[in-house]
């Protein structure tokens, strides 16, 4: 059965002018980007980027659509993990791109999670100066998340993302059906950013996340549609604001805090990977914002409740091996790209669904409330 | 006395809707940098990105304005010389930015000739994802030619700016007094760049050249004409085709051949510097267009002697050390990333200031062109 003939199939757009695309969202939709990408790009070669986990899963099945459409393609793998973001494998992507001589007119291909996206896009961007890029992501973080808008980017020993480029994919294919084989941690770490559009402002998204979180971690409907209501937050919200801004600050919604957690950690995904510190990120902005007078206390803790249901980490003390103290947690924010000349910019919320941007936070009201999230918990 | 009361004073307009920006172009231009960035960019930090040759000469006179502006800035300092234009340099550019905590807001200032200005401006384009850039080129090609247009990149042990991005800077300050102090080599190696405008599309530019150039090369009126009038002609075709869809690629007359001879003394600038490439490119690009037929011989002729009266080389044999074969040179070009889908694209003319982009070209044709260019030196 043909996609265009698929009832199941959701078709997301994403509004750019000159640089708008679709986001295919389905069961079985990666068998199709052969054909897809021979008619959005005739005669182009495509020069696949996937990681050493995701390579033996599903590339050989991505390699036969593509030659089934007479379409050439070359595969290059880069290690499983996040080290593989780095000016090392910047360097790796960008000379094994020349090497197979892809040119201006072709495809650079993403088949994998965020890592694989982030590192690839801006591959593809910077390789001659900008060719065109797809996204097959196969990380439930990388379809509801980082394969649209066209952030793209690699960590330095500074931070994370702080390299990088705004290049937006012509294309993003995401077959939820690659989710079945996805590790429950991944997937887990994954939901916490489909909840975040319901939590931006969306709460009757939140409402049906509260009454169906299960059956998103299964194979029906339910994830498909979790999947396409994410997308399109996403896509709405960066159609209005593609370069961040304004309003896509808002997409950082449990960032601030996510960021600097994963920085004390050192990034070390065996003791916290994004999606988690997200998750924290998400209960400690309720709850900040909260403390701040801006939410009631209810929302707060309904926010913390439901992932703790689903089994995602709330606060500071669920970091293993802890997390520092509050002058490390606030020295890490510090060295995040959101700062603007030495203010805090935070996204709070007044209720479910009722985020804001919050620049000029002080830093003594956020030392204060992560004084207070420690001594909750040693209490 | 202020520049905007400078009578001698030329500002060429870059038109690009959001992205437009002014050049600036005349002797003492530089003292405005500080003012003229303290306007456009009000609380803004400026990251200098200079190299040890340009440092000693010029980076003072730029951080006094700067600070009589109230300007913060911050030096970083590369290595004179291509080999910066790596991996490695992106590298070294990106980290130093990133330990002086510039961020989205600030300015990145690239004070030195083409290296420097191609390197910085892919480190702006990159870091955060995209900053500010403000471009003071010390070369003539750079003032003519590379400081103009938003081309960044870096070079691969494949070929030269192979990696980069289209990053338009917020303003070009030329200071042509600088110009003063550049080695004579250079100067004329940058003049090829000035010649190419005149043999593009302006015919009569060409004959004021012809009876100005030495004086060109002093500190007159002349140079600053002959800066302003190749500034209006680039950024007339990059407002025309910003990301070389078309005629951008008129650019590259002269081009295809010298990134050739470039690859082939594997860039050593003791043998052959970019404007020298340039010269000889361009007076290839002549004969093998009356030699396929399209151009007088005479016209030929002319743009040969010209480049020679300046002390410039014109021919295969003026390389030092050769320049190999006509397989070697075909190899080389087919290197280049003006190769589109295996044939050879080249930028010929159909006399002085006719020149047209020629898709396709035969490398039967180019072979044999070139085994008579051989032939005919070693006659």
């Amino acid at each position: 059965m043909s996609i265009l003939e698929n009832p199941t199939l959701e078709t997301v757009p994403v509004t750019l002018g000159t640089r708008s695309y679709n986001i295919l969202i389905g069961r079985g939709v990666l068998a199709e980007a052969g054909p897809r990408i021979a008619a959005l790009f005739p005669k182009a070669r495509v020069a696949i980027i996937t990681d050493t986990h995701v390579e033996g899963l599903h590339a050989a099945a991505l390699e036969t659509t593509l030659a089934d459409a007479g379409v050439a393609s070359t595969r290059i793998i880069i290690p499983a993990g996040e080290p593989s973001k780095s000016y090392a494998g910047f360097v790796h992507v960008c000379d094994s791109l020349l090497a197979a001589r892809i040119e201006r007119g072709d495809v650079v291909l993403a088949l994998g999670g965020g890592v694989v996206g982030d590192l690839a896009g801006f591959a593809a961007a910077s390789l001659r100066r900008g060719v065109a890029f797809v996204q097959c992501p196969t990380s439930l973080l990388a379809q509801v998340d980082s394969s649209v808008g066209g952030k793209t980017g690699i960590n330095s020993s500074h931070g994370k993302n702080l390299i990088g480029a705004f290049h937006q994919p012509a294309l993003v294919l995401a077959d939820t059906a690659l989710l079945d084989t996805l590790p429950m941690r991944e997937f887990r770490a994954g939901y916490a950013e489909v909840v975040k559009y319901g939590l931006i402002d969306n709460p009757d998204f939140f409402n049906w996340c509260e009454a169906n979180a299960t059956r998103i971690f299964g194979p029906g409907p339910e994830r498909d549609y979790a999947v396409a209501v994410s997308c399109r937050a996403k896509a709405a919200i960066v159609a209005r604001d593609e370069r961040e801004e304004g309003d896509r600050a808002l997409l950082n919604l449990g960032h601030t805090f996510g960021h600097a957690l994963e920085r004390i950690v050192a990034y070390d995904g065996a003791r916290l990977v994004h999606g988690e510190a997200v998750a924290i990120g998400l209960a400690l902005a309720y709850r900040f914002s909260h403390y701040l007078g801006h939410c009631p206390g209810q929302d707060a803790t309904r926010v913390s409740m439901h992932l703790q249901t689903l089994g995602l980490p709330t606060r500071l003390q669920d970091v293993p091996g802890g997390c520092g103290t509050t002058a490390g947690l606030v020295e890490a924010m510090a060295q995040d790209k959101k700062v603007v000349r030495g203010s805090l910019t935070f996204i709070l919320a007044h209720g479910i669904g009722r985020s804001f941007i919050a620049k000029g936070v002080e830093v003594a009201q956020v030392e204060a409330f992560l004084d207070a999230e420690f001594a909750a918990q040693s209490a």
